[in-house]
């Protein structure tokens, strides 16, 4: 047993049993490379990939600076058949402009040719540095090595071959019980902290045996990416690389029908791994002491969205919940700065289930519990704006002293 | 001379002179008091006053959880006729419910007492923790003392009574010659890094002895701190208590008419004094090592502000600017986090006037002139989106360990 289920504020079904270790979903190999990419020298370049039959779903960033290696694969891959996908760390490979694409391009070929399949059904990925080019040499280099390494238990070399200051691996293997049998998850997952000390990216992969249409798989992935890695937060930052992929393999022969008692669960069952492992990101944030759940309530949905964000990504809320300090004030600040108007807005605020403001003024409350409630690794925030019929969260990591030294200091 | 205009970034116009000095704006009178409600034991409540004939302007918080002296001051004063300004630091007074108003009402009444004016004359301010209930007690006798020290040169007494983690005061006199004869404009403020370490604020007073309507002081001012306040952040945290007042008592006998001359001399005159004081409320951050401007351009209004804001409060771009780091990958990101889109935006970005970016790919640049660039303590980056016809611009200020210090290790 890992012990990949830490969060309280995870929901794991009964259906699924958390089993650990290096083993892929049947059907996946993966392996991972040094190829001098990293000034580490630590492994830089991932390899996975599946039979002939995978389906797949994808989620790309939405920013409108994308890295190379996301434009190749949204404009150049059968984002619905995705077989296999070659990552590499310590550069993201973005402002690169053409000679960038190029590289991508290359990259995908020679990931291709690696793997036995066709250029449109590799995806790419990159992390790391911007603005400079990838070593096109290296990257081969380490294609062809990876290649060499690629095994059923592949998943830690993969894992390593995309992490860069990540404090730990972030991946999982699971079983979930299907009505008709049981299928396997396994995930890999970097960020979503400053992993270069220069960019911060978040990317995600995950294989199953079950038997699943791209469409169904899109459906899931777009579900469950929605309570997960939409919904935090270590600094607001959009990444030029994001990128999250579902592979299946069908190697179950476990099928997971639209509609079905399957889907359901194993839906279930994804969005359970994906929000522990966004949790995981959040806590892996540099300098993050402990990570926050801010959940939002009232009766106009886009406002309810805006105040979860505003305290989520307030730096004074950040700090305060750094230092343990149960400073709701700035919780109200940030709330009343995210709805500008004339009309002050009577909110209630309660910390780990205590009322602390009511209407927008403070109720009397014993000050060292307070301190106790806000003292664990998970701090939840309630906010109650008027209304009823929306509610969102989002959970964020704090902003400490390491987020300034790896940010600041760190001047590569 | 106090050189005062310390920022490349502040046109000063020829009509002004820089005096200096404790002394107000003929007219006004101020003074300050230890009242005990900072735990210091520093000043902490400040008076000033016009003559009867005293006209004024005045801009508010936007946030929608405004302080209670915030209320007082618009639902229970003639704004257009502000006479006196009683202000507090150590407590905002907000999220205090019934009792924080009925307390700002009392103070209200204390200091129209004190000064010889009616309560609806009087605005009242507060700056420091919230949720807190302010001592009235502490108020009553602090604005007692301070009346006893009131005087023509008490513009440092007021400064010090609204400071609280303040590492410098900011505040000026200045002479401006118009058309018809001299004026002087006296100013003092606070803010905006998290001057209580609960809490940010800023307030920035006015005096001149000018003779102007509050109708044209009001559109002057509004002008004014749309070019100054309205473009500076610290860490993009609007406060539940900022206010800017201006005063004018027509000692001078010297008019300042609507759409003349003078206007646009006095217009100027106070948009230098209000832009350089917020400048150096932002290099009063804290932990800050250097300020920056970043200059948006672009076809798209909307998008351009969005843009200056995203960079401006970047925790990535504000580390980076605190160590020194020409890292332009950084706010290419912003860029593209903040217009989110499928569409690839060809943006330039310069740092100092060097291109580092163009159409979204890097520009080879010598490092070491870059370096030497972002080093000084004012840095300047434009951004260029496609189109013409807009431009604005952010003042910010970096982001580097004070911040974590003051906001998150203080925990009282």
């Amino acid at each position: 047993m890992s012990g990949f289920f830490s969060s309280r504020w995870v929901d794991v079904p009964d259906s699924v049993t958390d089993l650990g270790g290096d083993e892929l979903a049947p059907g996946f190999i993966a392996g991972g490379a040094a190829a001098g990419i990293k000034p580490s020298g630590g492994l830089d370049v991932g390899l996975i990939a599946g039979p002939a039959e995978t389906t797949s779903a994808i989620r790309l960033t939405a920013s409108s600076a994308p890295a190379a290696p996301v434009l190749v694969t949204r404009e150049r891959c059968r984002i619905d058949a995705i077989q296999a996908i070659v990552v590499n760390s310590g550069n993201a490979n973005a402002a690169t402009g053409r000679p960038g694409l190029d590289e991508a391009a290359r990259m995908q070929g020679a990931a291709a040719i690696a793997t036995g399949t066709s250029e449109d059904r590799v995806a790419v990925c990159s992390t790391g540095v911007i603005g400079v080019q990838l070593d096109g040499q290296a990257v081969m280099r380490g294609v062809l090595l990876a290649k060499s390494e690629m095994k059923r238990d592949g998943a830690q070399l993969f894992q390593q071959a995309m992490m860069t200051t990540d404090r730990t691996e972030k991946r999982c293997r699971i079983e979930v019980e299907l009505p008709d049998g049981t299928v396997t998850i396994t995930a890999q997952c970097k960020g979503a902290g400053m992993i270069q000390p220069n960019f911060a990216t978040m990317l995600c992969f995950v294989q199953t045996d079950a038997v699943i249409s791209a469409e169904t798989a899109d459906l899931l992935l777009g579900v469950c990416v929605q309570r997960s890695f939409d919904r935090v937060t270590v600094d607001g930052q959009l990444s030029t690389n994001d990128t999250v992929i579902v592979q299946a393999s069908g190697y179950s022969g476990v099928e997971v029908e639209p509609e079905s008692q399957a889907e359901a669960i194993f839906g279930q069952a994804l969005d359970a791994v994906l929000r522990q492992l966004a949790i995981a990101m959040i806590a892996d944030g540099e300098g993050a002491a402990r990570i926050g759940r801010v959940i939002a309530r009232g009766g106009d949905g886009p406002a309810v969205e805006r105040v979860a964000r505003a305290v989520a990504n307030s730096p004074l809320v950040k700090t305060a919940m750094n230092g343990g300090d149960p400073n709701w004030g700035r919780i109200l600040q940030a709330v009343g700065g995210a709805l500008p108007g004339p009309q002050s807005i009577p909110v209630d605020i309660a910390i780990e289930g205590t009322l602390v403001c009511s209407a927008g003024a403070a109720v009397p409350v014993e000050r060292e519990a307070l301190v106790a409630a806000v003292s664990g690794t998970e701090v939840e925030y309630e906010i109650t704006l008027p209304g009823g019929g929306y509610e969102t969260e989002v959970l964020f990591s704090d902003l400490g002293h390491g987020y300034v030294t790896i940010n600041a200091e760190y001047t590569t």
